[in-house]
């Protein structure tokens, strides 16, 4: 990592705070610089030491940094971009760990100097925890990290930030941005959704009978609107796809239940069992269900 | 508990075996007699010792019995009651632990005699795990148990069986047939149908991509799928209903996706998020999210 000598990270929250917290504990020798937009936030961070300085002045933050970090909710992306861009230095690496990259991309490309070298990061890495408070320096140990890269991605940009990910515990695969969000939309942006409309399609007073199974299905319902409200805005096409999807699933089921078709019914659930149970034992193997 | 001196109970997977093992243990004065219609079953129970005794023939198994409970797959009831029916004495009150009820109501009143007791339970209660070699003795404990009545109900029996739930750690609530089925088609048996559609909707080379939101979102897919066709089949009008429901507010959602309205989502979000939160909170004082 002898190329990265200063990592600045633009947003103090739970994911900012425990990369920064991260780097300081496993890469000592590099420094880290934190910002926040809100005063309370800079302060919390300041106080919790998870940085070794947190700057009132985004600028000032960025300058003279070898990588910059988005850790901001994905709407802001493309006002800091147009903030940040005379600040950084010449060959300077930009990233982000939104959860959604085809945007990113076209943001970067369009707002950032050629002289800036921009690729995505997606951590598969969080917690219904929100907060610097929150942040841990092993939140990135045995997390999928997906980075995209476009025809126009720098290879060596690519190589280093690779490089940083598994240093700090990833285990890293490249996608494209359109990949990227296709496969996303599949596994996280639906699901999500599906948990949400689970909710609202029922009454608090039938709700009082629900049992585990219940409250495992909805978990992502108790997420943060405001982040996913952010995802699903900025990767539209391939979430509304991917319901579309879960809804054609839906209807054939119910189609069998409405018939009594044992035999359907059966194959349904049967084939989704054993493509989950396949799922299971592939994350186990991975060691990325603990 | 003075009434119940010989309890019998049909079927010695997980629930059965729990439920004798947990009669054993604190209410040693009761006698527990075990039926299961696979030979290779009964040898199981009987080295496990989970009941009394295990029989090999239905009819000597109930004979005697001031408690019967049914602890078969939902579609092998009716034969059941037809098998048993002659050999139950007068005053038996006869129950199962399926997690649909009209149907079984209306079985046992097509083929009990009107000197046996029907009361329906659903004990919410289970595991991923299947077999008597599973079974425990605080399976029970904290659990809900819905009892389920209707007008024909033997007031008596139905107080009787509320004593014997509570004296192994239920909470007991009373719903009628109708009440109940339509109640666990939304916290149950739609969210099973929810979580075969989300995987049913994905390719196995997507799935690689899966991180914890949809293992969880998914989790109740893995279910055996002989007991779910049977669930579904058996209260088919309820799970067709709330699946349409559930469809109605995917497309809400959707829709919303679609025309980027941010307003919109981040009011279906904040529903859901706020609903589940009271429903977290309700469960947590109850001491339910164990």
């Amino acid at each position: 990592m002898k190329s990265l000598q200063q990592i600045s990270v633009i947003g103090m929250g739970l994911l900012g705070a425990s990369f920064t917290l991260t780097i300081k504990r496993s890469l000592s020798s590099v420094k880290t610089i934190g910002y926040s937009h809100r005063s309370v936030t800079r302060r919390k961070a300041r106080d919790l030491g998870v940085a070794d300085k947190v700057l009132d002045d985004i600028s000032d933050c960025v300058s003279g940094s070898d990588l910059v970090i988005l850790a901001t909710p994905i709407s802001a992306f493309e006002e800091i971009f147009i903030k940040i861009n005379k600040s950084l230095k010449d060959g300077c690496i930009v990233t982000d760990v939104g959860s959604v990259k085809i945007l990113p991309h076209r943001w970067a490309r369009k707002h950032l100097s050629t002289t800036v070298r921009y690729v995505g990061s997606h951590p598969i890495a969080g917690s219904e925890k929100r907060g610097a408070e929150f942040a841990r320096d092993d939140l990135f140990s045995n997390a999928r990290c997906i980075l995209t890269k476009t025809k126009n991605t720098d290879a060596s940009a690519l190589k280093t930030l690779k490089g940083l990910w598994r240093e700090i515990g990833c285990e890293v695969s490249v996608l494209t941005p359109a990949e990227h969000d296709r496969i996303f939309a599949r596994v996280s942006h639906v699901p999500h959704v599906t948990a949400v409309a689970l909710v609202n399609a029922n009454d608090p007073q039938v709700l009082k009978y629900a049992g585990k199974g219940f409250v495992d299905t909805s978990r992502l319902a108790s997420g943060p609107q405001n982040i996913w409200t952010d995802i699903l805005l900025t990767n539209s096409e391939n979430t509304a796809r991917g319901i579309e999807k879960v809804i054609t699933e839906l209807s054939r089921l119910q189609k069998a239940i409405e018939n009594k078709n044992q035999k359907q019914i059966e194959r349904l659930l049967t084939n989704a069992r054993q493509k989950r149970l396949a799922l299971i034992k592939y994350k186990l193997n991975k060691k990325q269900l603990q």
